[in-house]
């Protein structure tokens, strides 16, 4: 499998967004993007019958949204698990400022999606939350995690072996391309990348999944992205390698 | 069945676009109804043994794209489409001119599609095309149908019986409200509604689906808009009354 630099994921999105290549608008980008996640976490939610039972005990999708694009792809991650019926809360530590990120809290409260700023206790996420999408950082994350993340990390990993956790794009906290050499990256149950894997994903041994079905085979060609072998309409798709 | 008035759609659309309402973009709406245009014609192109068959010999699918929003969304369709692995063309009669639908004409050409200004011969259709998808013209849509789009009606009109035609939002050529009373609309084997049937959709006696899983509940009351049964994660469904 090919995996991606962090140079190399941010060059496919600007040809991606060049008006004379790819073409997209991020807004497009980030709807399909964030409706993958949406789609891959509802497949980990109902996959199975055991995970079906335990659903009905803890239903809850909470999903923790950092200040960048992985952020917005949670947000839209987010409405669309709505949409499917699922029982959906939003953590976002930083109140949104700047486009499109406020217009995306807003298509979310619209919904009724509880937002709060901060994660419920570990005994909460414990007895209610099923899944956790981890939208906190992606590709373009580097250098330490800064407040009030750190402490949403650290929360996260005391219930990390017992919660579910599915992160986007980039385990949150781990280097892009080396990954948890902190060790105070999240260890999550899934991972689903977006476009192609990243380096750091070389590191993950959890169940994988591809999202982002929308690269033109030019780009894929330049970048030796892969194309995945997606299932009729599906937007995202689990990788067995 | 509750049917939408074109004003109720027009209202629908600006209070879903509206910053403080809804916070929609226009791209993220567009996107979302193509993609569920999209999946409606896979559907309909797969959906049975029969299909599966006839697919094998015709198995092209034609997208005729309109001036308007309509247009718009069969460009989304027609990009999505190629992803889903279908053997996809585009009719664009006019050039595009403006945005969105210059850059939607720049995804489309980044995937390899072909985009003609006329439609294949009434033979070649009959033997080539597996499905046509509608995108002429939607809600927005009053008065007489003018040229190049009045030649491209009649045109299509003569193969309507040997050519599955997948109608988006309203059959081209009819009134929205009081469906195809010129008699120079189509009839097609299937239509997608986006967010809610028009009241046209009252004289369409063919397999009907809803799309466009996006509407707020605030608005669906507002507009008494029913929730449709969405199987999953699925954009488009099958509606039977």
């Amino acid at each position: 499998m090919k995996y991606l630099t962090a140079a190399a994921a941010t060059a496919i999105d600007v040809q991606l967004m060049d008006p004379a290549r790819g073409g997209f608008a991020l807004s497009q980008l980030m709807e399909l993007a964030g409706l993958s996640v949406a789609e891959c976490a509802y497949k980990l939610l109902t996959g199975s019958q055991r995970q079906q039972q335990r659903q009905q005990q803890r239903q809850q999708v909470l999903v923790v949204c950092g200040p960048g694009n992985n952020g917005g792809d949670g947000l839209v991650a987010a409405r669309h698990l709505h949409h499917f019926g699922v029982d959906v809360r939003v953590v976002l530590p930083k109140p949104a400022v700047r486009e499109p990120f406020v217009s995306l809290v807003v298509q979310v409260a619209a919904l009724g999606i509880p937002v709060a700023a901060t994660l419920p206790s570990a005994n909460e996420m414990r007895s209610h939350v099923g899944l956790v999408v981890d939208a906190v950082f992606g590709f373009s994350f580097a250098g330490n995690v800064r407040e009030p993340y750190a402490a949403i990390l650290s929360q996260l990993k005391v219930v990390e072996k017992e919660v579910s956790i599915l992160s986007v794009d980039v385990p949150s906290g781990w280097h892009v391309e080396q990954g948890n050499v902190s060790g105070a990256g999240l260890e999550p149950t899934a991972l689903i990348s977006l476009t192609g894997p990243k380096e750091c994903a070389r590191f993950f041994t959890g169940r994988h999944f591809l999202g982002g079905r929308f690269v033109p085979p030019q780009i894929q060609r330049d970048f030796g992205v892969e194309i995945a072998e997606y299932v009729g309409a599906e937007q995202s798709v689990e990788l067995f390698v």
